[in-house]
C-alpha cells in the first residue's frame, strides 16, 4: 500500500471521528473500519463529477448503512464536493448540510437517503434497473455503475433477500454490494443472532461472490472492485473490516454508536501515525484524490458531453429533460371527454388513465407485486422488463412489495423514469417504510392501491383494509387520493405527474362507481369540494370519498324527500384541501362542525378533523360478500340517512 | 400408493373445489396441487387430538399460504375436527367458522390467523421457539412438531429470509417447513419474478433440504416428513406440485384464484375418478382418518396424559394455567411505592417495570431488534435464548423487525409465554402488518417501542417518528398506551400483561420527565384522566401524552399567573378511553371543544377527535440536538401558553 494511500485514509478516518467527537453523538465504528473501502472505491473507481454532482451518467453510490455518515462526507469533502471543512464540523447541527444520515437533495454528492436499515440495497437495485432501463433505450447517453455499501444489518433485513433475489433474477451486472463485514451489530457480536453463510446465500441468487480478507488493504479492495466490474451478474464483495479499528473499542460493539472518548480519539489517531490537529488535513490527501478521482471523472464526463453533441438522436431534444423527473412538458392540457353515465370501478379507470398518460409520458415504467390482474396496472402497448428486455416497461416486482416501492424510490433518485407501483391497499402495511422514505426524499412515486375498503369481501379480515387510509395520510408529503369515478381518477394521475417532489397514493376500489356530471379536476386539485349542492338552506354536510361518494348522494335524495338539505362534499385529498385558503375551506365546510358527517368505510381515524360525525367501520372485517357486509353492518344510505336526521334533532 | 390414500385425496380435492364453487370465491390452484401434501401430513404424521384441538402438546400446522385454506378446512373436517359438512358449504360466508383465509380461534383446529404472505414461516418459527423452550423448561409436559406449508409467494417475501436464517441460526430443528413448489404465481409463472435456488438459499442458513418430485406421490411425501423429523436442523421439504392438478387450467396462473367452471369442476373430478355428488364424501375416507390420524392423536394424547399425571414437578401446579397466556393470576395488586421526585426517562422507568413482573411471572421473555441498550428491553434475571439454552428468556432477534413481531405472534399462538418486543418508534413501520396480525388473531404482545418522536435529536428525520403513533392507534384493537411518567409506565405493563386479546404497544421516551405526583393506575386504565386540575373556573383544557406531559404542567403554571384556570389532562391510552362511559369522558373533557388543545410532539393525524386545537409536529424533523429542535420549532410551553390565549380570546 502505499504512503499516500495511508496518510488518505487516515486523513478521513481521523475526520470522521472528530467529527463525531464535536457533534456528540455518531457512529464512528463502521467510519473507521470501512474507510479504506470507501477511499478505494473513490480514488480509483467512482466516476462522478464534483463540480456537476447531479450528472446524469455518474456512477451512483449508496451508503446502505446510512450511519457511517460521516464518513461520506468526509469522502466528499476530500473529492472536492461542496461540503467546506467548516460543514464537517456542523456535522449533525440543525440546518448543516451534513446530517445524522446522509438526505438527497440536501448535500451535494448524496445519491440517496439512507438510514433505515436495508433500503439502500434495494433502492440501489432500482438505480441500476434504472440504468438498464435507460441505457437500453439511450446508449450514447448511460452507461454507468451502482455501488452500494451494506453492513450486517442491512443484510439482516428481509428487503435485503427481496432486492438480491430480484437483482440476481434480472442479471443486474453493473450493480456492485460491497459488504462491510465486521461481524459485529450494536447489541454485540453478530453471531448473537446470525450465523448465515453469505457467499452461499448470494450464489443461490446468481450473484458472483468476490472476498477480500483484509479490510484494510486498499489495493485488495481496488482489485475487487476492478474484477467486479467487469462481471456479467450482479457482484457482491465481501470485505472482512474491523469495526471501530485502531481505537481502544475496537472489534466490538462498544465503538458502533457512540463518540470515542478524547483521550480514545488521540490514541486512535497516532496509532494511525496522524499528527495533524482535529479537522486539518494535509494538502496531499486533497491532491491525490484531485489527480485520481476529480481528473477521471472530469474527463469522462467531458468525453461523454462531446459524445452526446455528435449523436443525432431523435428521442432525446433536450437531454436534461429527457432525464430528469419532470413530465410537466408532456402532459396534455386536458383529457377526453367521458361518458357521464359510466358505471365502472375506479380500479379499472384507473388502468385507463394509466395507459391513457403512459402513452404520452414514455417515462412512465412500472408494474406489481404479482396483482397485476387485479389491481390493474397492465400497460398495454409495453413490453416486459426483463435481463433480455432491459427496455421493457412492465415490471414484475414478484410478491415483494417492500422492494418494489423501493425500487420505485432508487428510480427517481437515479432520475430519468416515472415509476408506478401497485398492490392492495391492505399491503401497503408491507410497505409502509418505503413510503416514508419517498416522502422524506421528496421522490414522486406513483403508488396505486387498490381494493380500498371492507368491501374486499369474501377474502375476509386479513384481506380488507381498514387503518391503511389513515396511516398513509398521516405520513407527511404523501398526497393520499380517493377519487369517487373516472374523472377524479384521470385527475389524480395527472396530479401525481404533475408532482414533483411529493409522492402520490392513487386509492382505487374494485366495487362500482357512477360517474358524476358534477366531478372535476380543479375539485380534486382543491383537494375538496362541492359534488352536489344544497338546494336552498344548507342543513348538513357529507363528507365522503371513493365508492361512498355514491352513497352520500343517495342519502341526500332520500332526505331531500323529508325536506332536509344537504351538501354532499367529495374530499378526494386531504392533503390537497390543507394547502387552500382559509375562505375556500370554510365556503366549503360551511355547515357548522356538528353537522357534518364524513363517510368512508374504512377506520375513522383522523376524519374528526373534518367533521363531529362519522359512518365508518372502526374493527376489523368479516369474510362475506360484500352485500352482505353492508347489510350486517347497516352500512346503507338509509343508516346514513337516519343519523343525519338524529344528528339534526341533536343539535336543536 | 394405496387405494383408500387415492380416494381420500380425490375427496379432500373435490370438496375443497366443491366449497369454491359454492362460494364463488376462492383459491382452487394450491388447494388441488397441494391436497397430497397436507393428507400425508395428518394421515401419518400430525399429532393432534381433533376433539381437543387446544392440546398443548399437539403438533403445530401453519398454513403460510393461507388463501388454501379450503384445503385446510375440508383436512380438518375428515379428520373430524368440529366443522361439519354445512360448515364447508357456508365457505366464504357471513358468520360461518370456514371464513375466506384461516383465523385462530374461530375454527376449531386453525392454529394460526394467515394470509398475509411469508408471515406464517416467522409466526411458525415463533411457535418453534416457544416449543424449545417450554420443552427445555418443561420436559414432561412439551415435545412436539411444528409445521407449515408454504408457497412460491410466502418465500418471495422478505420476512421468509428472516425467518429462516434465525430458525436456522437457532437449529430449530423440530420445524419442518414444506414448499408446494408450483412455479405459478398470481400474474404467471414464477420465472417472471424469480429464479432462486431455493435449496442453496436454505442450506446457507443451515437447514436440512429433501425434495419430492412428485407431489402427487402421498407415499414419497409422507417418507420426506419421515426423514425430516429426525433431522438436527430445520428442514425444508420442496414438493414439486402441478397448482390446479387435474383440471383443464392446471399448471397455469389460470388456476389460482377463481372458481372453476361447472364444466370444469365436472371434468376434474372425472380425472381423479371421483364419481360422487358435490360435497360428499365416502365413508372410507372418514374411516381411514379414524384409523391413522384419530388413533394416533387419541393415543399420544392419552398417553401424555397419564405421563403427567405420574410427574411431579414444582413448577407445574395446574398445567392448563402453566401453559395459559392468561398471567392475571400472578400479577401483584399493587406496585411498589415510588419517589414521586425521580426524574428520569420513561424507557428507563420501562426497565424497571419489565424486570419487576418479569420476576414474578416467568412466562415472560423477550428482547429487541437489536436495540436492547437504547430501548432498554434486558431482563437482569435471565440467560439468553440460543441453541444451546433454548431455556433463556432473552431474545436476540437481530435487526429483523418484522420477523421479531411474528414471532411474538407465533408464541402467542403456540401459548404458554408472555413475548415482548421492542424497538424504536419510528421502525414499527418495518413491523406494521405483523402488528395488525396481533389485533387480528387478539395476541396480547408486548410492543415496546421507544425513542418516541422527533426528540430522537441528532439521528434526523429517518429516525425520528411523526406520524408512527398515528399509524398505531389507528389499528383496531391495539391498546396504544404512552405513558408519562415511572407510574404511568407500571400501569401500562401491568395492563398489557392483564390483557388476554389485545396487544399493546408501550410508546416510550429517551428524554426526561418528572415524576407526577398525581399520576395513577387508575387513569391510564381509563385511559385519560385530570393530572392536574382547574382552581376554580375551567378556562381550558390541555390534553397531553408522555413527555408533553410536563410541558402542559409548565404552561399551566404559566397561565395561572395571568389569571388563566387549565386543566391538564393526561390521555395515555385513547383505546382504554374510548371505553368508558359518555359521563366520563364528558366529565374529563369537560371545556368546549373549541377550548381544548392537544399537545403531542408528533402528527397530529387523529387528534381532532377530542381537541379542536393542537400542538404537534406535521412535518419531518431535522437532524440536530433535541434542545435546538424544540426552540427551532418554538415547541415550548410558553409557545403553547401564548396558543392558549389566542385561542380563549378567538372564541369569544
Amino acid at each position: 500500500m502505499k504512503e499516500i494511500d495511508k496518510l488518505s485514509v487516515a486523513a478521513i478516518r481521523s475526520t470522521a471521528i472528530d467529527m463525531i467527537n464535536e457533534a456528540k453523538s455518531g457512529h464512528p465504528g463502521m467510519a473507521l473500519g470501512s474507510a479504506p473501502i470507501l477511499y478505494a472505491l473513490f480514488k480509483d473507481h467512482l466516476i462522478s463529477d464534483p463540480f456537476d454532482p447531479k450528472w446524469i451518467n455518474r456512477d451512483r453510490f449508496v451508503l446502505s448503512a446510512g450511519h457511517a455518515s460521516s464518513l461520506l462526507y468526509t469522502m466528499l469533502h476530500v473529492s472536492s464536493y461542496r461540503i467546506s471543512m467548516d460543514d464537517l464540523k456542523k456535522f449533525r447541527t440543525f440546518g448543516s448540510i451534513t446530517p445524522g444520515h446522509p438526505e438527497f437533495g440536501h448535500t451535494p454528492g448524496v445519491d440517496s437517503t439512507s438510514g433505515p436499515l436495508g433500503q439502500g440495497i434495494a433502492q440501489a437495485v432500482g438505480m441500476a434497473m434504472a440504468e438498464a432501463n435507460l441505457r437500453s433505450n439511450y446508449p450514447n447517453y448511460i452507461d454507468h455503475y451502482t455501488y452500494v455499501l451494506c453492513g450486517d444489518g442491512c443484510l439482516e433485513e428481509g428487503i435485503s433477500q427481496e432486492a438480491i433475489s430480484y437483482a440476481g433474477k434480472l442479471k443486474l451486472n453493473k450493480l456492485i454490494l460491497i459488504y462491510d463485514k465486521n461481524d459485529v451489530t450494536l447489541d454485540g457480536p453478530l453471531s448473537l443472532s446470525d450465523d448465515s453463510d453469505v457467499t452461499q446465500r448470494f450464489l443461490a441468487e446468481h450473484w458472483n461472490v468476490l472476498t477480500v480478507d483484509d479490510g484494510n488493504d486498499v489495493d485488495e479492495i481496488s482489485a475487487a472492485i476492478k474484477k467486479a466490474k467487469k462481471s456479467d451478474l450482479p457482484v457482491l464483495i465481501i470485505v472482512k473490516t474491523i469495526i471501530g479499528y485502531g481505537s481502544s473499542v475496537q472489534g466490538t460493539n462498544k465503538a458502533h454508536g457512540s463518540p470515542l472518548s478524547a483521550e480514545d480519539i488521540i490514541k486512535t489517531k497516532q496509532f494511525f501515525n496522524y499528527n495533524y490537529p482535529p479537522f486539518t488535513i494535509p494538502q496531499e490527501v486533497y491532491d491525490n484524490m484531485k489527480e485520481n478521482f476529480i481528473e477521471r471523472g472530469l474527463k469522462e464526463h467531458s468525453k461523454w458531453l462531446s459524445k452526446i453533441e455528435k449523436v443525432k438522436d431523435g428521442n432525446v431534444l433536450d437531454y436534461k429533460l429527457t432525464f430528469s423527473n419532470d413530465v410537466n412538458y408532456l402532459l396534455p392540457e386536458d383529457f377526453t371527454n367521458f361518458d357521464v353515465n359510466k358505471v365502472e370501478a375506479t380500479r379499472k379507470s384507473s388502468n385507463s388513465a394509466l395507459n391513457y398518460y403512459a402513452n404520452v409520458v414514455n417515462k412512465m415504467i412500472g408494474g406489481s407485486a404479482d396483482v397485476e390482474g387485479s389491481v390493474l396496472t397492465k400497460l398495454n402497448n409495453a413490453t416486459v422488463f426483463d435481463k433480455n428486455n432491459y427496455g421493457g416497461r412492465i415490471i414484475h416486482f414478484g410478491i415483494r412489495e417492500f422492494l418494489m416501492a423501493s425500487i420505485a424510490n432508487g428510480m427517481l433518485l437515479h432520475s430519468g423514469l416515472r415509476p408506478f407501483v401497485g398492490c392492495f391497499l391492505v399491503f401497503s402495511d408491507y410497505m409502509k417504510s418505503a413510503i416514508r422514505m419517498s416522502a422524506i426524499s421528496k421522490l414522486p412515486v406513483i403508488y396505486i392501491f387498490s381494493h380500498d375498503s371492507i368491501s374486499v369481501g369474501q377474502d375476509g379480515p386479513t384481506h380488507q383494509p381498514v387503518e391503511q387510509l389513515a396511516m398513509l395520510r398521516s405520513i407527511p408529503n404523501l398526497n393520499v387520493i380517493r377519487p369517487c369515478d373516472a374523472r377524479e381518477v384521470y385527475a389524480s394521475y395527472k396530479i401525481a405527474l404533475k408532482s414533483l417532489d411529493t409522492p402520490t397514493a392513487i386509492i382505487t376500489a374494485r366495487s362500482e362507481s357512477k360517474f358524476k356530471a358534477n366531478s372535476s379536476y380543479e375539485g380534486v386539485e382543491k383537494g375538496a369540494y362541492i359534488i352536489a349542492k344544497e338546494e336552498s338552506k344548507l342543513d348538513f354536510t357529507i363528507i365522503a370519498t371513493g365508492t361512498e361518494v355514491d352513497l352520500a348522494l343517495e342519502a341526500k335524495e332520500l332526505l331531500k324527500k323529508e325536506n332536509i338539505d344537504v351538501r354532499v362534499v367529495s374530499m378526494p385529498s386531504m392533503f390537497n384541501f390543507e394547502k387552500q385558503s382559509d375562505e375556500y375551506k370554510n365556503e366549503i365546510l360551511k355547515s357548522p362542525y356538528e353537522k357534518r358527517i364524513f363517510v368512508e368505510m374504512l377506520s375513522s381515524y383522523g376524519l374528526h378533523k373534518y367533521a363531529k360525525h362519522t359512518m365508518c367501520i372502526d374493527h376489523f372485517g368479516d369474510s362475506a360478500d360484500v352485500k352482505v357486509l353492508l347489510k350486517e353492518y347497516d352500512y346503507t344510505s338509509q343508516r346514513l340517512a337516519n343519523d343525519i336526521k338524529k344528528y339534526i334533532k341533536e343539535s336543536k
